[in-house]
């Protein structure tokens, strides 16, 4: 019964002279995400996205089964809503379509009620249209409310459990009767790429889907410790970057084998300190990557106060290993803030997966809390070799495109 | 009726050795958001805080009153709940307590009503207590029932709009008819004191509350612009900080006049990257501030992408001014979760007055988007009184304690 889906955005977003860009990425990152599930037509018209069926047909309900976990991925977009579109506007044509669809949404969920609140919400920037918004509305309800038993739709303006939505625009009408959430945030591309450092814990993959919500594409680097973890390690992080891929044109993993250089720390530094020591590490390969991969940033989960390495102190310290802007979206979040979020994109099954983890090889049982530079930094200067040891872990990189 | 408040927090907040600390931080900040508003005594027993009266009474409805906003902006807590406390441990005298209370609870809310859901959740941690807490639950509920007409109270155990809460504990029981929300997050102190750029504007505040939540006192620093910007610039981030420290023991708030360094980078530097020097100018100053203060990080209430400043290059350019931990809790954040925090803790409305800001002070029409580093470095380097500068206005920072 819909042949078009309105999609909404925050002009706000999209405000002085970058509007354009924001506008036209939003268009291709819906396309893209469409790309398998509908042929599809998508444009933009004044404040708002459209898709329609490329051949003008009504979309078959299993399209927009399809179509809206999809939309429901396109970060930028605020909500939609699958729409009749009636091209050109006409009063006639929009009361059929309504007393059509008032029907089919209207009568399953008045099944066995006495009584439903509803209302019609005019939307009007055609101002040649002859019927103004109020007078539209008033003729909708009108005729929607005679197709059902007197007193049956009780009209409400404030809390409705229906609200029928039309738009007049000067091309066309659009009417509509759900309103399905979208992710909110900047189209995933109108930001420069950044390497988020992939665990297989929860914040992590958090962190990353909050970069792509503020517009920059990521790629992934994790670490192993082959042959101190097994291969379900990067297993693990390899089905959650899939699923992160699902929200933008796929970006690389980049997978590294951390353990030549934990052994060296292992055997040289004190014991306290290697999580701080591991860390810096994991930095310093991930700046390397980001910077031959044109990331502008790396993005992790941390929080402050979170576990022994996520101190001011020891993020400080870890931060002095390298020369590249770290985004950490979590760094003022709660855990369970972070749970909430892993649970609505679907990674917080995937984390939850008890798997050995890079950092837990040869963990100190008391990390320190506090390594302060200079204390990290002489620890590194007694393994030689280390600069060397950087360097072949980035080479012997395993790429998954 | 009560004598006595549970206060509630997450054990994984406080796992570990520093739980000890957590739950001692908890408790004094209790007592200090409590000072002013009654005699109270705060102490932890197994996992919960309890505060009492000092002199063994009930609290007043006044003195509960003004606890519960206080309690409302304890970092660290989850949720409390008035109550009244039994000691020691005895079932008649918990019968008492409940029928005693249940009157002033439930005959409000079922007036004018058939019936209310009910239910009675016990939790027994004292082992040698006579009645388990099915028997604990069943008891209460009979006794509770009888006081009403028969019917009007119908138990529910999923979805009661009612709910008696009873713990047992070794010393004392306690009987609780309701659960106020507390922020979450640790207890502010349990992590090392930041410096918070605050402006007039509505993230900079969310920011610091969100560094407090995660255990770090703030202290603020702010820029003017005198005489190119009123009184009012200073006197709106007074507000904000006055505000805002009435979540923590009070932090400073210094406050520097940017306008000659200002003066120098509009004479001397090109128009479009007037910003980010401004920016880079107040993260030098800032830093300083911090260093001189004990302060360990900065915080400011940066977002990728929300402003020409804000883009991950300028971003870059501007962290790499100054070598001291930048956090940024809102840098995954879209626009509408900062004005939800805002609203939350009551800095939205204060922001939303319109005062000339510093950074307006001889904006450029249209400022860059990508300043990189080598660039804004060159144009600072035509002002050769650039450092002289930023340590005169160091030192004439006047400082609000």
């Amino acid at each position: 019964m819909y042949n078009s889906i309105i999609c909404r955005y925050h002009e706000i977003a999209t405000k002085g002279n970058n509007r354009n860009m924001f506008e036209r990425r939003l268009v291709e990152n819906i396309q893209y995400l469409l790309r398998d599930v509908a042929p599809c037509r998508v444009r933009r018209v004044r404040g708002r996205v459209w898709v329609e069926h490329r051949d003008g047909i009504e979309f078959t309900s299993a399209e927009l089964d399809a179509i809206r976990p999809q939309l429901a991925k396109a970060f930028g977009l605020e909500s939609f809503s699958p729409a009749v579109r009636i091209a050109p506007p006409d009063q006639e044509e929009i009361r059929k379509a309504a007393v059509r669809t008032a029907a089919d949404v209207i009568a399953p969920k008045l099944n066995g009620r006495d009584q439903l609140t509803f209302r019609v919400r005019a939307r009007r920037s055609n101002k040649k249209y002859p019927l103004r918004s109020t007078e539209i509305e008033i003729d909708l309800v009108t005729r929607i409310a005679a197709l059902f038993p007197p007193g049956s739709l009780k009209i409400d303006l404030d809390h409705a459990e229906i609200t029928l939505g039309c738009e007049v625009r000067d091309e066309f009408a659009a009417l509509f009767w759900e309103r399905f959430d979208a992710p909110g945030g900047l189209p995933v591309g109108s930001n420069p790429r950044v390497l988020t450092l992939l665990s297989g814990g929860i914040d992590s993959p958090v962190a990353a889907y909050l970069a792509m919500k503020r517009g920059c594409p990521t790629d992934f680097i994790t670490f192993h410790s082959a042959p101190y973890t097994p291969p379900e390690t990067v297993d693990k992080v390899r089905g959650i970057a899939k699923l992160l891929n699902s929200f933008q044109q796929p970006g690389k993993l980049y997978c590294c084998n951390l353990a030549p250089l934990q052994k060296l720390i292992r055997d040289n530094c004190q014991e306290r300190f290697r999580t701080v020591l591991y860390r810096r590490a994991m930095m310093r390969i991930a700046e390397q990557v980001a910077r031959k991969n044109n990331c502008r940033a790396l993005v992790t989960g941390e929080a402050v106060g979170q576990v022994a390495s996520q101190t001011l102190v020891n993020l400080d310290t870890i931060n002095h290993a390298v020369d590249i802007l770290i985004l950490r979206p979590l760094v003022g979040a709660d855990k369970h803030d972070a749970i909430a979020i892993a649970e609505k994109i679907g990674s917080y099954p995937l984390s939850c997966v008890q798997v050995p983890d890079s950092c837990t090889v040869f963990a100190p049982s008391s990390p320190s809390t506090a390594t302060p530079r200079a204390l990290a930094e002489a620890e590194e200067c007694r393994i030689p070799e280390y600069p060397a040891q950087i360097e072949k872990i980035i080479e012997d990189i395993v790429t998954y495109a």
